[in-house]
């Protein structure tokens, strides 16, 4: 058997992240069996209509058993609780991993429950849109990205090995850092951005002078970016705010504080500080680019349905 | 000759908007003959070797000779002394527009430097994108999006009508609105967002225990579309901010209001208030989505370059 192929793997949440593992791992060949397991009925219909799986089981202690490669995919308050659940009913040696996108609080939740002879190892492929369910999944979704890992310090590294070959297997490019220092990079460029799209748009909703009619009808590049964010699932959402509690409010309050100097800096009517700034950010904007994470084409809001007419612009 | 037809047209200005006129006056046969100027010899060389135009003139008040209809398309703060430049040399009974992000202040640069001969009508297309200059336009960019004309009370009805016909033939929805109202309306869609978006990317480039190499190679969703927005030209946008001042400084002060509730039931732990905002969120962009503002396509950062591949989920 190959380093990133598994006997059987059980997936412990079959929304957007989970369903699109089940997809790769299909397309991939990495499991000899896959057992699906989420906590509704309706969910569970809904993978075993996708043919997402070899075996579908609502509880989760049952799909675990005998799993060599556990993959828990749930919002991240509810890890503790999957974690108890499971425990008991681990294969000796198996792989548990989660997907959350914090991580300092799954390793509180769940390593304390789960046995020492399992090999866990917390997770989070960046990598993901803004939709939910089994239906959302696409076998591409982890293709080309960053998946990072968060082992504590006592995990063997030949498990570490393996769950890396996996994600590779995945599309995915693997790196290991320290829990903490991940909550804050993800702090900045992920959950921070997302509560400020919230905030905006929600702003806008209780508006006087303006109307919710105008906001929908003229939201022009800008506020439309912002209600796409707006629009991801909310337990995802709170659940990382719940769980990022402190790398969140210390970027929150660096982005407030230089949001003041920027409110002052148009009050004084100080061209020179805006266009400074203005100029700053562009530049990494450019090395996002040069590292092929966005590409460089102009977004005028219909790129992928409309495309544009023959003037040369490439869409 | 149709309403929408005219014998000249003069462009002021060729970046991004006036280039993209031009390209759907050409394609849909708008002008007998098009004009194009630009302050600066090199852009002016760009718009002739792209074939932009009829005929070059770097001299504005040279350009405007004759023409029936100039629309100016400069940053909102050189609309004063382009009006000043070009009043003593428009044709009798001409039509002059601009395409500025901002109207009110527009209207104060401009308004008082017009003969009274001249129909002088602001507006604005709610059509863009990130990038600047004569080869960033091209001929669709209008096509389904609003144009706002902020016409003062004193103007012509025909005048009205015909430039209406103008962006109509250019694939635009034309809306009238008063100027004041359109600034506050934009401030929140677009003003706003954008430095929002500038300022997140700024406390990004200042942090001590986030790399600016961590920021740009983890910029996952989120992050990466603040980046994209504060790529846009700092020219057009500290003009916009010192000529919308009022607005966005208010809309600017809502925003940070709703910000310090968020921050604080982030510091509470309040579940409930944040999934409640992130729920009420939710159904704005669902109207955006029906009013066909945006496609309903989950972004995940590689939608145009990459594609899927064949697992039901279509691009
Ligand atoms: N979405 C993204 O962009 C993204 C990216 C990277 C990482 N993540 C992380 O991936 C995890 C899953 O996200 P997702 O987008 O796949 O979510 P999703 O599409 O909403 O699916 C959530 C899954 O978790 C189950 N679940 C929900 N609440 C639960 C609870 N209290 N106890 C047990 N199971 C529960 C759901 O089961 P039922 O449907 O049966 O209730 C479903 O199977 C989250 O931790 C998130 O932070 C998300
Ligand atoms: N970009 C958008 O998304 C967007 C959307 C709607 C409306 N607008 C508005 O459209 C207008 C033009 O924007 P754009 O994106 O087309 O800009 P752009 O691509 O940067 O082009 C600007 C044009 O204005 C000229 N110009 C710059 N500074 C000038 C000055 N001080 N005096 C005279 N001419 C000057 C430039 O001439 P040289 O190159 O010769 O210097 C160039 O021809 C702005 O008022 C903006 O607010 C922009």
């Amino acid at each position: 058997m190959n380093q990133e192929t598994f006997g059987r793997i059980a997936l412990i949440g079959i929304g957007l992240i989970g369903s699109s593992l089940a997809r790769v791992i299909a397309r991939e060949g990495l499991a000899d069996e896959t057992v699906i397991s989420t906590r509704s009925p309706a969910t569970l219909e809904e993978a075993r209509s996708l043919g997402l799986g070899d075996r579908y089981e609502q509880d989760a202690a049952e799909a675990v058993k005998g799993a060599d490669l556990v993959i828990v995919s749930v919002p991240v308050g509810a890890s503790g609780a999957v974690a108890r659940q499971i425990a008991p009913a681990l294969k000796k040696g198996a792989i548990v991993t989660d997907v959350g996108s914090t991580k300092r609080s799954v390793i509180e939740q769940m390593a304390p429950e789960l046995p020492d002879h399992a090999h866990f190892i917390a997770g989070h492929p960046l990598a993901g849109t803004e939709k939910s369910g089994p239906s959302a999944g696409f076998a591409s979704l982890f293709e080309d990205r960053w998946c990072i890992l968060t082992p504590q310090d006592d995990v063997d590294p030949s498990a570490i090995d393996r769950l890396t070959a996996f994600w590779e297997a995945c599309g995915s490019r693997v790196e290991t850092m320290d829990a903490a220092h991940h909550d804050q990079v993800l702090a900045l460029v992920s959950h921070v951005p997302h509560l400020i799209a919230y905030n905006i748009v929600g702003t806008a909703d209780e508006l006087e002078n303006v109307t919710e009619r105008e906001v929908i009808k003229y939201s022009a590049s800008g506020f439309r970016d912002f209600t796409r964010l707006a629009a991801s699932d909310p337990t995802m959402w709170r659940d990382v705010c719940l769980h990022n509690r402190d790398a969140i409010l210390e970027m929150l309050s660096r982005f407030s504080e230089d949001l003041t100097a920027l409110r002052k800096a148009v009050r004084r009517g100080d061209g020179d500080a805006l266009f400074d700034l203005f100029t700053r950010t562009r530049s990494v904007r450019r090395s996002i680019i040069e590292a092929g994470q966005d590409v460089d084409v102009a977004d005028f809001g219909r790129s992928i349905a409309g495309g544009r007419d023959g003037d040369g612009a490439k869409p």
